[in-house]
């Protein structure tokens, strides 16, 4: 994936069926990097203006990234970043494209489990990385389109757990997030035009641990020699659960951008929280 | 490549045309890690037994990898090992097959060669790391048979440059080899066997330093999310000078078997040799 992340898929397909009218202010996007370098792939070869208002959270690989794309990146507080995913509302001018619940994004995220059910056949379980939930309502329209019979597994990292706190009231609740170096997704709350959705395709949710998702890292790379970020590697760190042995379980890697410093620490063993 | 290194495609290969009497006592080699695992797998997948002599110079991953696929492994000292490649001749009963210079192993190899050239024309320069020439030697056959004009470039690393003393002498000279985190390639010299062909088919050679091998490791982590070898990536190290700058070149980027701790310090800007 040449951003390193799967947001090349939504990024590009957010922009299919846009208008000449909505583009005459550019576009504006809010993303913690990966979404907003999928868009700003597809953005650049229409020669679209971009803005990104981004949480300074974000990690710098990212942020650094979007700069040398040529990106006008604007970083914010978390919360006041999170509220734009809520209110839709920015300072700036531009035409809003929403990184998780505009359709366009979901169904660019459904191309994943397209090809999954034509290479695979009889897979027992899907797990997928879950931050605002664009990629695993996706995969799971996608698949049970193309006949699959198996679960839609999400995965949440321990510092921020929205999905299973919703799944357990039954409706959206405002949650917790602790900073951590699993920057790519957790956030304060499932988005309530996103819930219904996520209440419908997602049979289970999975509370992965940073020193679960450190040694999934770890994994990656001694085995396979792929470098993973911390939210592209919690679903892969699922699968190893011993629930899931002797299953046809696919894990869905989401993402490879993170800071080198962080992840020399991860090989090294240093997986506390920070 | 399921073992971390193109040596899946020659450890294969080796196999293809052995006939049940050359059999009986099991197979053996001599091999830094990663021909042995591309043996190892081939060899488990018809049920014979391999015994593999390695070097102590071998990183620590590459050994338990083979211990882990149930391969009898003998640490030597450096010397002693490189005897064997010269001689072929082992203390062990077996049949011996030799890493480099077998025509097996370099016609397997050459299968990268066609790849090459059926996925990309009009190609200027391949550049291959070179360790003892099987690579390179498979490759330049293969692409020239496939009409491959431009220039073929060998790399070696500055710790040990056997080729480039060999070209510059018209014959194979004994060279020092010092230990460095690029444990992959490297050698007392260029094999007698392997010399005719080799100052045939290598057109130049390319010394690589290990801060330039660093760099290329830095490069491909960050933007690519590819965890390399030091001795996989001589050959990007090369592509990245100033010299291929505007033509349409190939660089061979051939493994990733890399302990993590060294692999860390790597990330982290300590390249220096050791």
């Amino acid at each position: 994936q040449s951003i390193g992340s799967f947001k090349i898929r939504s990024g590009a397909s957010a922009l299919v069926n846009l208008k000449s009218e909505d583009l005459k202010n550019g576009i504006i996007t809010a993303s913690a990097g990966n979404f907003a370098q999928g868009l700003a792939k597809a953005a650049s070869s229409r020669k679209i203006p971009l803005k990104v208002i981004a949480p300074k959270s974000a990690s710098f690989a990212k942020i650094s990234t979007l700069n040398e794309m040529g990106v006008n990146v604007q970083t914010v507080d978390f919360d006041v970043w999170w509220d734009t995913m809520i209110t839709r509302k920015t300072q700036e001018p531009g035409y809003f494209i929403h990184p998780v619940s505009e359709i366009s994004v979901i169904l660019g995220n459904g191309g994943i489990g397209l090809e999954l059910c034509e290479q695979l056949t009889d897979i027992d379980n899907i797990i997928v990385p879950f931050g605002g939930g664009g990629l695993v309502s996706g995969i799971a329209l996608a698949a049970r389109l193309s006949g699959f019979k198996g679960k839609i597994i999400a995965c949440e990292i321990e510092t921020s757990i929205p999905l299973m706190c919703a799944k357990n009231a039954g409706r959206p609740v405002k949650v917790n997030r602790e900073p951590s170096w699993v920057d790519g997704i957790g956030s304060n709350g499932v988005l309530n035009e996103m819930w219904p959705l996520l209440d419908k395709v997602v049979d289970e949710v999975i509370t992965i641990t940073h020193s679960e998702a450190a040694k999934a890292l770890r994994l990656l790379a001694q085995k396979l020699s792929i470098i993973a970020e911390g939210a592209g590697a919690v679903a892969v760190a699922a699968g190893l659960k011993s629930q899931f042995l002797g299953s046809k379980t696919v894990a869905i890697l989401s993402g490879g951008n993170i800071d080198m410093c962080t992840f020399s620490e991860i090989l090294l063993g240093k997986d506390t929280v920070y």
